[in-house]
């Protein structure tokens, strides 16, 4: 699904709207020391639930930081991607709907329009249950992200979602076995820790409980 | 426990060993894309559980990330934070015992030293036990954590822990119960995913099951 034929590097420009590097100085216990970190955007991620399909609705993509730290983490860098030896599938992840928080409109609001575009449900904003906020890259960014919950049926489904524009995201339903089986395994297709974290909360606190063996 | 008096910021030098801004391009579906990156280094992380006091044994530590995560999604930015209004304490974490791979060294052995380092206890690296392997911001870095099982005994206990150099580290011990509440409350104390999804985990599978009640 990913349909990528080339991949290559340039620098960060300094005007990123996306990624803003610092170096950080503090005095801690008379001793100046440093950290190098980033401010990337704020984001919300919602554990989508289809209640008439029994589904947790999830999305899949190439992601372009992960193609890189994959990449890199064997090689150590490159300034273009060798397709052959690293095909763009190692890239792609399975997560939660998801988006940043790059408007002026209330985090609640921003998760709504993230599963109308993402997924194609369209819910009012009082159907979105916050379950938690934390931050993470606790060591790089400390983004903060608040993650909901939101129960869907087939009734809700105003489009085939798959993202605005020339977005390619691919919306995947999990039976609760295979969500269930997911967190067991731990991050297969490269979901990251907000996401099988959301799969538990969800298997502890929403499922029905018939469900989870089947 | 953070003791900070002064902090600011300055520019990312382009020579830093922990964060490496890049411009991924890319063509997808015909059209070129551009996504902003970075490297930062992959990590391991360690639920570290002593079984002669029943309990798991976290980090607590001033994270610059967090700290400037808080203060950026209330303010935008800031050059030279005001600890007044924005009180160190506010971007300490508690986190699973972790640390970068930054040296050749078996990811193991890393998390061998991490838990020796950080938290005082000296194991043999076959009694760690790998759990799972993710990816984590993969919307920014796609670094890869490594995520480990080590059971300890008082008897293992060869330091009191507190990280090398300057490093300002307290150890804090959770019973189970209080793990089990932290869960289900979320991220207090700034909590990462990978923690929470740790402590999940840990009490899915490992958690002696009279205990988590108590």
């Amino acid at each position: 699904m990913e349909n990528i034929t080339k991949v290559w590097l340039g620098p960060l420009p300094a005007d990123s709207p996306y990624v803003q590097p610092h170096r950080m100085y503090y005095v801690q216990n008379g001793v100046e020391k440093n950290w190098d970190l980033l401010k990337v955007h704020d984001s919300v991620a919602i554990i989508l639930f289809n209640t008439t399909r029994q589904k947790l609705v999830l999305v899949k993509q190439f992601r372009p930081a992960v193609y890189h730290g994959v990449i890199t983490t064997e090689l150590g860098s490159f300034d273009k991607a060798d397709l052959k030896a690293f095909p763009p599938a190692i890239g792609v992840t399975l997560e939660l709907c998801a988006g940043i928080v790059d408007k002026s409109k209330s985090w609640s609001e921003i998760a709504r329009e993230e599963v109308l575009e993402e997924c194609g449900y369209d819910v009012n904003v009082d159907r979105i249950e916050q379950v938690m906020v934390y931050r993470s890259g606790v060591g790089s960014s400390g983004a903060k992200q608040a993650m909901y919950y939101c129960e869907v049926t087939d009734a809700d489904k105003a489009n085939s979602g798959g993202g605005v524009e020339d977005e390619m995201i691919e919306v995947v339903e999990l039976s609760l076995a295979e969500a269930k089986r997911m967190v067991q395994q731990g991050a297969v297709n490269n979901s990251p820790p907000s996401c099988l974290m959301g799969l538990m909360w969800f298997l502890a606190n929403k499922a029905p409980v018939e469900q989870t063996t089947a």
